[in-house]
């Protein structure tokens, strides 16, 4: 029999839209992955009785309660007093986390401010939940058959703390386990998908199948219940197969997180070190690249090449490519590639040109892009396939993810010889 | 006196998390922005038992209340005729809707579904909307002083009739609007900021002023009710000033959205372009200013030197610094922003280098970062203070901010003479 969970932010800033309530949408994801039936998402400001009226409503309806929000050290910061008044329980302080906090501010060569000392205070019988990613501890109190888990609002620190010491807490609870994994694919939009994959997603049942759409590729999360983590992985195995048989080389991840996570697995298993040369995306195929610990062996360089005297100076691009094809062009992002390889000396080089927006340049609509590869495979260079739109961000960062596509297909082909 | 608004989100995919509830966020900007108080957001799935006890919750407490989804054609679309009984209204048949769906599938050449003609059955007195986007009408209902309003779920539908016909009927309603300002800081803790502006803070009323933190930046948001735009926008001028005055030069931007953009509007100001030289951001400075429509005409150049081979074959830093100081030092980005600025030819460079960790280097900790910049004033190199942290993201992205914001000033000291 499935629990139910309700989600509870607490924060003035997502009532008035300053931010979206994301906290909510991930801790939705991961409670059905965890088995858990998610009826309520509530928010309320921080206002110690409308926040008091919030919780009563969900420790009356809910096994679990998730809060996030109202833990930081400021006057307005209510959650935990206001669970454990909830709760009829008393606060108390905890004198090792407050000489915690004390020492963290001394470190920094500063007095703690007073206003902090209330991050030491907890719900008595609770279970401090550590957070390693910011100042203020998490708890969990069980009692009369409800549990709630208390989470600062940051999504950072909230996503940290859910995936170190939630998830296991939680787990322990529940007599089944989910096993989810991620399939990634490019080039195939979402409903296209949806029609070919259709009697696998329509007839789901254990595992399900859903599809994400977003950021330039489609996600499909398999989904297996079972009661052990062997056999429900071992349930996803044939779908996953299913799936791979009918995307080919557009499924470019099953079980990893990302397009440049892929790109440096091939990068590192060939042995190669990438440079890029970037215009329309501005340094975010470098910045993405290098998010990745580990990445300064596989990256060594990159060129933001954004006006054309600096494509000819830096990335060697010749005068008469530019003038003959202008610098949205297959030619300029061949040569842009090429002047990157030989003067960064690296095993392969990326280049990528085109159009961001929102206004159309008089040879070229925004939107266009063109990527060129120089490497043991020669030269390439050809325009990616862009949904059109003025959205100067959404057609810099589906740029990365297409050249970043082009070069994994480019270290694919190499790697199969 | 300001009437409370609350939003109740129907469908059970945002329970999922397979969808983020975006839809709240631009509801709670367009009712703060009408002058309502948003007390709550609420979700529930597409079950009659629990959306009936979230719209009893709501009538009981708020003015006006907004809800989205549930308005479709299928026999889980719940949304009217809960509103209605909760309400004590009956629902009746409005014919030349019905005739309006029928005569726009068979335009498709299609007979209605049977289920479809939901659509055109309404609560008794209520206020049809009129849907110039999709198949299902909304509609208002006014009862005991309370404002139901009803929203279909998919955005695109929603916002446009909530711009078209939703504004203008509560606009009428209202006799007080907001004017909210932004004030963005660096350098200053939110639990610092909020000692040091403690009175402006905790008794603020009429503006109000609050505090946000993320990003290694604090955010202060000032709210102003009165009877018109200009006269609420003149109410929030002392208290920016207040704020000015004790923020100094770490105020950063009034009503400007980012860090890249306060700089680029320097840039263009001063009429200078800028390169950088990024070695632990890794392009990531690059790609937010180059994030900008017009940024072209401010940034020409970027390298991502994360070798030594490359800071000294593309940057031109000397192998002497390297071996001396090593790559992690005020020496080598001093050397870094002075290359580049030569081998560029652009006014000004800025330059970056450190550890991202999550490991140390032996004679770096993660999270040390320096910063140099190379211009008009000359050369100019030091330590950022960062706060110390083993998260590669983290310390990429304060890392960003805090060398922006030694540009910033670099380019303040220059404006000023």
């Amino acid at each position: 029999m499935s629990k139910t969970a309700e989600i509870l932010c607490v924060g003035t800033e997502i009532l008035l839209g300053n931010i979206t309530n994301t906290n909510a949408t991930f801790l939705s994801q991961e409670l059905s992955a965890l088995g858990f039936n998610v009826f309520h998402h509530t928010v309320v400001g921080d206002n110690g009785g409308r926040l008091a009226e919030a919780v009563d409503h969900a420790l009356a309806r809910s096994d679990l309660v998730i809060t996030t929000g109202g833990l930081g050290p400021t006057y307005d910061d209510l959650t935990k007093q206001t669970v454990a008044a909830a709760l009829g329980l008393e606060m108390e302080l905890h004198q090792d986390i407050l000489d915690d906090l004390i020492a963290r501010w001394e470190r920094r060569g500063q007095v703690m401010p007073k206003n902090n000392e209330q991050q030491a205070w907890f719900p008595k019988g609770c279970t401090i939940i550590p957070n390693d990613w910011g100042t203020a501890p998490s708890c969990a109190i069980e009692k009369d058959g409800r549990t709630v888990i208390m989470l600062p609002g940051p999504p950072r620190e909230m996503k940290n703390i859910w995936t170190r010491y939630v998830v296991p807490y939680l787990s322990q609870k529940q007599d089944e386990v989910l096993v989810s994994r991620y399939c990634r694919v490019v080039n195939i939009g979402e409903s296209a998908l949806e029609i070919r994959l259709y009697d696998l997603l329509k007839n789901s049942v254990n595992p399900t199948v859903a599809p994400y759409a977003g950021g330039g590729e489609t996600m499909l999360r398999v989904t297996a219940k079972a009661r052990t983590k062997e056999e429900a992985f071992a349930m996803t195995v044939p779908v996953v197969q299913a799936i791979a048989d009918e995307c080919g080389d557009d499924l470019y991840a099953v079980d990893r997180d990302s397009m440049e996570q892929v790109v440096s697995d091939l990068l590192r298993e060939l042995g190669f070190t990438v440079s890029v040369c970037e215009s329309i995306t501005g340094g975010l195929i470098a910045g993405r690249i290098t998010s990745l610990p580990g990445s300064s062996d596989l990256f060594e360089c990159g060129f933001v090449t954004y006006s054309n005297r600096i494509k000819q100076a830096v990335a060697g691009v010749p005068a008469e490519t530019l003038e003959q094809y202008t610098e949205i062009s297959a030619e300029t992002a061949a040569a842009m590639a090429e002047g990157t390889l030989a003067r960064s000396g690296s095993s392969v080089a990326l280049a990528v040109t085109g159009v961001a927006g929102p206004d159309d340049l008089p040879y070229a609509e925004a939107g266009t892009v063109y990527v060129g590869l120089a490497g043991p495979l020669g030269t390439r260079a050809y325009r990616l396939e862009m949904l059109r739109s003025r959205d100067r961000n959404y057609t810099r960062n589906l740029a990365c993810v297409k050249a970043l596509d082009a070069l994994r297909r480019y270290l694919l082909e190499i790697k199969r010889g």
